[in-house]
C-alpha cells in the first residue's frame, strides 16, 4: 500500500474514463500541450504570486498505481483489462515547464505547460491545478496582508480554521514564502522550516487562580520570549497592569527588555494606544504590542492609518482560507497537439471572450527596464527569438502600440521535467522567499496598490496574435 | 519516521509552550474540561451539520511523538529535557464526548467535550477544531445546495479548486455524508466510498478532428454511461445536434435509453429548455440534462424557479471551499476544572456578550414532539436528569417561558473516548448519510429556509443558567 500522501489517486474520474478511451484509439500516443493559466487576480489585486510547484514535482515523481488502486479501478467496471495492465507501469514521461515559485504572475499567461502523451497530460490535470490554485491563493493573499503591515511582522495563525490538515501545513508554507514572518503551525516548521512561534491562549490565564499569577509564572518559564495575552478579563484595567507588574518583577531584575503583550479583542487602535502609554510610563519602551482577531489587509491598513501602536500582527482565518476570495481560478487547457512532428495550435472558443484561450506551445518573457523594473510580460510562439526593437500592442485594442528598444527579456517558464526526468533543482523555501521579495520589488507601486491597480501589460507577439486571430476566424465563431 | 498523515505535529506552537509550562507546575495533573461550539451558522442558515469526528478519532488514536519530533522540539530551545522525555510516551488518556457526524447542530451548544489533564486537553485543540470546522463547513454548505436541488442529484466536482489535497478528499467525504450523490474525486471513492463518476472534459472534444467523432467514439466506448459535454463549440447549433446523432447512431441500435448531455457555460435556463425540446423531438425523452459552471444553492434554486429543464447538477468551487463563507468558526474553550474531585465551572467573559461562554461540564439534549419533530435543544449541568414537565425559557429574554410535558429528550453527546480508549463504534459513511437524512427531516421547514430562518431554541436548564449568571456577577464585569 502506498503512503496516504501519495496522490496518484487524487484525480477527477473523467481523467481515466478519457484515458481509457484514448488508450483504445490512435489518440493513445498523441502528444499534446496543456497550459495552466488564471483569469482574475483575487481581491481585485494587480498581480498574484505563483506557489505550489514543489508539491506538483513530488506528485509527478510519486505517480504510480499499485495493486489496490488497480483493483479499485477494476471494481468500477468501466475500464479495459489491457488499460488496467498499462496503468501498472504508468509514469509521467513528458516535459513540463513552469514559472518558479514566488514569481509574480498575471492573468492570461501560461504559468505551467505540459507536453506529454494524451493520457499522461490529461491525467495530471486535477493535482496540478489543485496545488497551484491552493498555494498561489494563499501566497497572493498573504503578500497583500504583509504589504499592508508596512514592514511589521505578520505571523500566520490559522491552522484551526484551515480547510483540512494540508490546508494548514501547505497554507503556512505558502504564507511564509509570500512574506509571513512565521506561523503558529509546528508541522509547517518541522517539514518546511517556516519558523513556528507561539505563547499562550486564554485558557492559560483562566487555569491560574488569577491573571497576575498566570503572567508571573509564564515570565519565569520563558523570560526571553514572554508575550502575555492581556484581554482575558479587561485589557486596560487588569491585563496591561498585571503584565507590567510581571515584567517588572521577573524580567527587570534579569535585565531582560525583550517582551510583549498581545491584544485579541476590542478596539485595537484605542487599546493599543492606551497600552503603549502605560508601558512607556512604566519604562517598558521596548515591550512590543501584538494584535490579532479577524485581521486582514484592510483592517491592518486602517489600524496603522488610525495611529494604532502595533508592532506585529497575528492573522488567522482570513489568511489561511483567503476568506474574501477563497478560490484561485487556475484552469488547464489544451493549446496544441503534435501531428507528424508538427505543433498544431488548438483553441477553445467560448460565448465569453474572456474565456477564449491563447493557443499554441508558447514562451513567456518578462520585460524589464534598464533600471530593473518589470513593465510588461510578452508571450511568443515557442520558436520565436526575442531580440532587438519590439513593437508591443494591446491584444484587444491593437491600435495601442509602442516600440521598445532598451529592455531585458527574461524567460519565466523554466524546464522542470524533460522526458519524465526532473531537471530542476528545487529551491529551498528560504530561497523562494528571497526570490519572491526581489521579484515583487521589480513591480511598480501602481501595480501593487489594493484599489484599481494598474493593469500590467501581458502582450502577445505579432506572430502569436495572428495565429490566435486566424484560428478564431476559422471557427467562424459568433 | 511516522506516516505523513499522522498529525501529531499539527498543533499550534503555543499548545506546547503552555504544556511545558503546566508540566513544571502543579497544573500538570489538573483535570479540565473544554467544549467545542460555534457561534454563527454559515450563510445565515438555520442549522449546521456536524462532520469530521472520524478524523478526530484517528488523530487521537495515532497521537505519538517519535524521535524526530522530539529532536525538532529540542532544537527550538524552549522545552525542558524532562518535558521532552515525557512527550515520548505522551498519549491521550482522557475522555471525549461528541455529537455523531451528520447531526444538525446549533450555535452555542457543545458539539464536543474533552475531559483530560491540562496538557492533553490543551494539546488536541488545533486538530479537533480543524477537522470539525472544515468538514462541518462543507457538510453544511453541501446540504444547502442539495436541498436547493429539490431531489435532483448534486455531484461534487471541486477537487481542482480545493484548498489542498485533504480539502479535496475530506471535502468530498463531507459532501457525500451531507447529501451529495457522488463526487468526481476518485480518491474519496477509494478511501471513503463516496461514489465517483465522470465523463469527459472539453479537451476530449478538442482532441478529435470534429465534435461528432468525439461523441460517437465516447458512446461506443461507454454505451451505458454516456454523458456528452455539448458546449465546446456551440450548444444548440452543434453540441446538441451532434449528441442526438451519436445517441441515435450508437445507442439506439443497442436499445440503450440511458444517456445524458452536460452544459457547462452560457444561459443554463435558456439552453436547457431548448435542448430538452430538441432531445424530446428526437425521441430521446429519457436523456438527462446535467448542468455545471459556478453553481450554488441560490443559482440552482433560481434555475429551477425559471423552469430550466435540468435533471442533475455538478457543483465545484462554491461547494468545496464553501466560497460564500469559507470559515466555520468553531472554538475550543475551557469550561471547568476539577478541584479535589469537584467540577468547578469556569467562564470566559468578553466585551462582546455573544463571546461569553456557557460554563461547566454539560449534557446536551434534543427535545422532540410526539410526532418526532425537533423543537428545541436543552443544555444541562452534567449531573441533572431530564424528566417530567420542563420549563423552557429564553436565556436572554428570560420572561419568555413555556412548560412542556409531552416530549422525548434524546442525549446528543455520545461517549467517544473513555480513559483514552475508543468506546464508540465508528459508523460507516453510508450510515452517517442515512442518519443525517433522518435528522434533517426532523427539522421544521422554517428552520431550513435560506432567508431569515426560524431561530431554533437552544435553552439552558434553570440550574445551568443560574451558575452562568452567578459566575458573570462574580466577575463584576461591565
Amino acid at each position: 500500500m502506498k503512503a496516504r500522501d501519495n496522490h496518484t489517486m487524487l484525480f477527477d474520474f473523467y481523467e481515466l474514463t478519457m484515458g481509457n478511451g484514448y488508450f483504445q484509439t490512435p489518440m493513445k500516443d498523441k502528444v499534446c500541450y496543456f497550459d495552466v493559466f488564471f483569469r482574475d487576480v483575487p481581491d481585485g489585486g494587480g498581480f498574484a504570486i505563483a506557489a505550489g510547484l514543489e508539491q506538483a514535482v513530488e506528485y509527478i515523481q510519486n505517480l504510480r498505481f499499485d495493486d489496490e488502486d488497480v483493483a479499485y479501478l477494476r471494481s468500477k467496471g468501466c475500464f479495459q483489462e489491457e488499460f488496467l495492465r498499462y496503468l501498472k507501469t504508468f509514469r509521467f514521461t513528458g516535459d513540463l515547464w513552469a514559472v518558479p515559485e514566488g514569481t509574480p504572475i498575471f492573468p492570461g499567461e501560461p504559468i505551467l505547460t505540459v507536453r506529454a502523451k494524451a493520457i499522461e497530460a490529461q491525467f495530471v490535470e486535477t493535482f496540478l491545478l489543485l496545488t497551484l490554485n491552493h498555494q498561489s491563493l494563499i501566497a497572493t493573499k498573504t503578500n497583500r496582508i504583509v504589504r499592508s503591515a508596512q514592514g511589521r511582522p505578520v505571523s500566520e495563525f490559522g491552522s484551526r480554521r484551515a480547510q483540512g490538515p494540508d490546508a494548514a501545513i501547505l497554507g503556512a508554507r505558502a504564507a511564509y514564502l509570500a512574506g509571513a514572518s512565521g506561523t503558529a503551525c509546528a508541522m509547517a516548521d518541522q517539514i518546511y522550516g517556516a519558523p513556528a512561534t507561539g505563547t499562550m491562549a486564554h485558557s492559560w490565564v483562566q487555569m491560574f487562580p488569577d491573571e497576575y499569577t498566570a503572567f508571573e509564572t509564564y515570565c519565569k518559564l520563558y523570560p526571553h520570549s514572554a508575550t502575555l495575552l492581556v484581554d482575558t478579563y479587561n485589557v486596560l484595567k487588569s491585563g496591561v497592569p498585571n503584565a507590567i507588574r510581571a515584567f517588572k518583577t521577573v524580567l527587570e531584575p534579569l535585565g531582560i527588555k525583550n517582551c510583549g503583550i498581545r491584544i485579541d479583542s476590542g478596539d485595537l487602535t484605542y487599546l493599543s494606544r492606551k497600552a503603549r502609554k502605560m508601558l512607556d510610563e512604566a519604562g517598558l519602551t521596548e515591550c512590543r504590542i501584538v494584535a490579532s482577531n479577524s485581521l486582514d489587509e484592510y483592517i491592518i491598513r486602517d489600524l496603522i492609518q488610525q495611529g494604532a501602536q502595533l508592532d506585529a500582527f497575528g492573522v488567522g482565518e482570513r489568511l489561511i482560507t483567503s476568506k474574501s476570495q477563497p478560490v484561485f481560478g487556475g484552469v488547464y487547457k489544451l493549446v496544441a497537439i503534435e501531428e507528424d512532428g508538427q505543433v498544431v495550435p488548438k483553441i477553445k472558443v467560448s460565448e465569453n471572450p474572456a474565456k477564449i484561450t491563447t493557443p499554441h506551445f508558447k514562451k513567456l518573457y518578462r520585460l524589464f527596464t534598464p533600471d530593473g523594473m518589470a513593465f510588461a510580460d510578452y508571450i511568443t510562439v515557442h520558436d520565436e527569438v526575442v531580440e532587438g526593437p519590439l513593437e508591443l500592442f494591446d491584444p484587444v485594442d491593437t491600435w495601442k502600440r509602442q516600440t521598445i528598444r532598451d529592455y531585458t527579456a527574461v524567460p519565466l517558464l523554466q524546464p522542470i521535467f524533460q522526458g519524465g526526468e526532473l531537471v530542476y533543482p528545487l529551491p529551498t523555501l528560504e530561497q523562494i522567499r528571497d526570490y519572491r521579495a526581489r521579484q515583487v520589488d521589480t513591480l511598480w507601486e501602481e501595480v501593487k496598490r489594493f484599489e484599481n491597480p494598474h493593469n500590467y501589460y501581458v502582450d502577445l507577439s505579432p506572430k502569436l496574435w495572428q495565429i490566435k486571430h486566424d484560428l478564431l476566424s476559422a471557427q467562424g465563431h459568433r
